[in-house]
């Protein structure tokens, strides 16, 4: 049960990786800070002839790294009640990876676990990051990944989450949970 | 009442265009098609001593030219159950904007109105592009712009948007209205 | 292809029954006025042994008439940003009868087809009615009913729903549909 | 700052009012029993000369005991992806006190909190019941009363909720913070 995190923040080290942190305290996982790669939108060619053409960028390393973990993270700040744009990016690729013969798309999607964190601040985020909950689970559902939980944290400046009690509260839930399922694997 | 359309496709002519052209037929407008241009991601430094360093890409052109127009098309497919990553960066971008004393952003967008436009096609995107419908409604409100209306159309190949009747007739009584605002005005 | 009509408002003639009229005009279809029938709340007796006693007003009656119809309309005033409380009555009590010997509930229900209307007014409805849109979806998606559209109207006073041009078209398009649907049938 | 519990659930006991009560524990309040009030759906006379008629039944007495406390508790099983159909009664009702000149609507609901709980069980609510918070939001915000935070609980049958320890810790969340409120002000 490996884990990867995915990382749609501007930023290292803000609120969103911190409950992050606290989830994952003691759990080996790799970290995709997406800013730090270079990877382009896609260009749709699905009805074009001969398909889609290789893009030359990070994007299929990246991919080759989502392939080989089954718990990941996503963790976003809500960016303009949204995920942010490299993150929407991410998946908006995986249209070239659906027709890809080299995978098989669906089935590795369905041995995959999700949870996803969003940190907003204004509007209150439990309620302005509901739509962007809707498209995770719509995503999670269409491709037949489990979308175990998320977090709606509250935070802008940096250690904002610090006073978000409840947040970090769950983030340790899901800390013991993870433990034990851990534990019980090995 | 000048009209400007973002375009948020990776592909020219497809359904989500074809509906812009019907709402524009005869109406002066410009398009700006994202993907035609080099926009990075938001590096977001609002923390940083400093606060955000200009970006050489093709933002500031695009943002100027979004700045003139009062009548506002955004058009995109609902790639994951989402606006396409390259009309999301779009928006992340604003929050470097919103913070640049050559503007006065918020006085600039209450000017503005705005029209959006949405195909999918499965799942049935009445229901499945709600959540982005919603998110569009949280972005136009923070920021003061009227959401006139949307259209979401239903399609995937090339013309199928021919046979979505409804989208095509909502489409039309919007050109109507246009034309008879814009003649009211001269 | 029988059509029965689900009237939610708590008065006759409203802004919602109008789309209805338009919607149906032409075709033969039972209305019922869910407000003047008497119709009780739910008393959940799913955990209490020998489940769930019969209830002693016009419910099963009610429930009888849906059952013979495949072509169904909701249609409802938005208040307080949902259904009228009677048509959730309507929708509550159908626990009772997903547990009833006498009847194959989901087979029933997958027969079935429904469209909805909604009317509000402020704030404005395309937005706010959202929710219940979604509401009715993952209702008609639990029991397997289609959900074949929506419509979303505009009115507050008496005679509102004249000015909103685009539902009534929607409307008009939805009769051609069932005209044609019926012909096709004979 | 006295405390009112609104109960939609149609039994005692249920996970709904668990959740209640690890968040109420040690802190004074009153309950109403939707169910066991005989509470009529409105009758909508906004339009009819004279406006609303007085109605026999135990709203009233419902209502002014709701004016009197300004932290409320809205907790109800998700039925068919709403509120119960008795809790949303309460809600319709409303818009004959609105226009009632004994009252001053508005100001009174200004002084008020809310917390809402929800249970529910499949689909996952932790989803299906956003639309339902979506709803409560919409109805705080438009009347002015603060929206405080929600439970999504997961539970079934009697007692499900003592598994779902995410909810429990966030119950309890609450109860220590009512409690440091309540102190404060003391």
């Amino acid at each position: 049960m490996s884990t990867l995190v995915l990382l749609g923040s501007s930023r290292r080290n803000g609120n969103t990786e911190h409950l992050v942190n606290v989830a994952l305290q003691g759990i080996e996982h790799e970290k995709i800070y997406l800013l730090e790669n270079n990877i382009f939108p896609i260009v749709d060619q699905r009805h074009v002839t001969g398909g889609f053409s290789p893009v030359h960028d990070d994007y299929e390393r990246r991919f080759l790294d989502f392939l080989k973990h089954e718990t990941l993270f996503f963790a976003t700040p809500l960016y303009w009640f949204g995920m942010s744009g490299q993150m929407k990016i991410f998946f908006d690729r995986w249209s070239q990876y659906l027709r890809d013969d080299r995978f098989d798309f669906t089935k590795e999607m369905m041995k995959k676990r999700a949870y996803v964190i969003v940190v907003g601040e204004n509007p209150d985020p439990k309620i302005a990051s509901l739509p962007l909950i809707q498209q995770f689970n719509y995503i999670f559902d269409y491709v037949g990944i489990e979308f175990v939980d998320y977090i709606i944290g509250k935070g802008n400046y940096p250690n904002d989450i610090l006073e978000d009690s409840i947040a970090l509260k769950k983030a340790k839930s899901w800390n013991q949970g993870l433990k034990a399922g851990v534990s019980k694997e090995t």
